[in-house]
């Protein structure tokens, strides 16, 4: 009995530690987790003046953004990867980048993210506070404040380390339109770098694989690059961050959404050596791996070399190459002409070459 | 290859088929359970004339809540209850409301929701096909809108059927402040009704216990309730929900955060017969079982009975009662008047008397 909820407890082994079923049961162990390892890493990226008071829900400054019109947008993604850190990033990091490149994807500027925690009992603590200030450090690059959260456990053998859901808000300027229906015959489709880095870094991670030349994930937030783009007020229809199912499921996406056939030059997929090793070694395709870091964009063919320099001024999109372009298909199909003149038809993901990516 | 992601697949075996690896790998088959699956049930949810293109992210309609000033609130929950379908609920019932009463507890009425599920390879589509419809009828019945979700699948063996994450905004109307921290010496504390349903409701289901009278969880959306408590402009200074931990936890946190003590009278505080004789059998104690329906309220005592009067005349704060009053204390003990006259002091919860009970 105390002033304090943790008054009882020991303090937490941040080194030995481990997490069990009293921390999810929402009394001292609860409490102590939360104002030992989530709040004083959160609260770094909380607004100036914003407080957290341990409420059922977070009460939101106003927008400042709102003012000049304009729409609130939502989005969500659960994680799953496994293992939980890999070459150039872990589960923390994946999902912060997952809600805040969704909604960059609408044209929206990442503002508000919450955030859920389904811990396994037994997972190190000392792993769940990397993965924790992994979080914090991502949304403070990205500029996110994390303003609500729960966590709850499962027995040992019910999950796997830890699984992580968020979900934000965002705010997307007046004017602004973004969807994958919007791609009209002769738009030209854009890409903002190399892919299949992501998903191959979890697979050599998880299967102990090592190449020639490390693969690293691409795993980064595209918030800025997008903000960039939109200020060019060219005409962008369509922004997408191939993700599970990699580019040929994303565009397979549009293409349905929009009705039209697209032709995309093999030639100009930017795929790196290294990638392009391991994916022969191993039976893979890089088009159909996931990406954590790229988008891909469509827009008038117009302005697809403004907006091609604009790509290639920013560090996340150095390498970008105008890939192909929107064509008239009644069938809705994704061709690739390939780097010995055939054409390849690239179809939708179909199985699951690679589980637990994102 | 077709125009529909979905060509090469057979529909799916609602009746007999099992979630598999495929439908968590963003290509046709997660397509197929999208469209065939949660569409259809979340359609039902969204506002005249909005539409879900697909894409990563919803745009929402304008807020016309936003007219009148206020501000925006954002909460989230992950629910992880075993079994998935409990007397009286399941987990898509239960994760809707608790994030709409997370929101509801802050003043704010809830407008849009986001979902994400991890799902066990294995499940049966039926129970998953069961909670989706849960999880829309109960958004319905909530007047809130389902805009956005994203679904992963995770190996048998790595899940337990499937987790649920919900997070929502919501509007509180202008000159609404609710706070676990603005609980005064002398304030009222009311309840809405009987304790200790939700949680003894599923742990009879995980045992396979039978009592005389049958426990039904109390699961229910209070955003209707809180919506007429307000609109007595009645000083009403905390509202929450006594989820995991149950009264006592709540209380003791509401206590800490206020700096403040508080005495209750166990005469006042209902507790149904039934619930009364399945603690006593199972040595559980109903002050600290969850409770999905019910909430607590500290108020100016000059307004107590308005609000109880009006809690009362609500069909799900029919057997509401004033508990006890707020106290200054400089440890913040709960303490309890018993039935026979003694003193005894509510602590917090500790260790895990009924896990995975949301």
């Amino acid at each position: 009995m105390s002033t304090s909820p943790r008054h009882y407890l020991r303090p937490l082994d941040k080194k030995q530690g481990r997490i069990d079923m009293s921390h999810g049961a929402g009394g001292r162990a609860t409490h102590q987790l939360v104002a030992e390892v989530f709040k004083p890493a959160f609260s770094r990226t909380w607004p100036a003046g914003w407080q957290d008071a341990g409420d059922d829900g977070a009460v939101l400054p106003p927008l400042p953004e709102a003012a000049n019109g304009g729409r609130l947008v939502m989005s969500t993604d659960a994680h799953v990867v496994a293992p939980l850190f890999f070459p150039g990033g872990d589960i923390g990091q994946l999902a912060i980048h997952g809600t805040v490149n969704d909604l960059a994807m609408m044209g929206a500027k990442p503002l508000y993210l919450t955030i859920t925690c389904i811990l396994e009992e037994g997972l190190p603590l000392s792993e769940l506070i990397q993965v924790v200030h992994s979080m914090a450090e991502a949304a403070c690059r990205a500029g996110v404040a994390v303003v609500a959260g729960d966590t709850k456990v499962v027995e040992r053998g019910k999950g796997d380390g830890m699984y992580v859901s968020t979900s934000g808000v965002g705010w997307q300027r007046q004017g602004v339109s973004l969807s994958g229906g919007q791609a009209r015959p002769g738009d030209a489709i854009l890409l903002s770098g190399p892919i299949g880095e992501h998903g191959l870094a979890v697979l050599s991670q998880r299967q102990g694989l090592q190449f020639d030349s490390p693969i690293v994930s691409d795993c980064a937030p595209l918030h800025d690059l997008v903000e960039r783009l939109l200020d060019t007020q060219a005409v962008v229809r369509v922004l997408r961050d191939p993700t599970r199912g990699g580019l040929a499921t994303s565009l397979n996406e549009i293409a349905a959404a929009s009705q039209v056939g697209m032709k995309l030059e093999e030639s100009r997929i930017p795929v790196s050596p290294a990638v392009q090793g391991a994916c022969e070694l191993l039976g893979l395709d890089p088009l159909y791996i996931a990406n954590e870091g790229k988008l891909l964009l469509i827009c008038d063919p117009d302005d697809a070399d403004k907006l091609l320099t604009v790509m290639r001024g920013h560090p996340l999109a150095a390498h970008a190459e105008r890939i192909g372009e929107v064509t008239e298909d009644p069938h809705h199909f994704v061709q690739m002409r390939t780097r010995f003149g055939g054409w390849r038809m690239l179809d939708w993901l179909t199985g699951e070459p690679l589980p637990r990516i994102c």
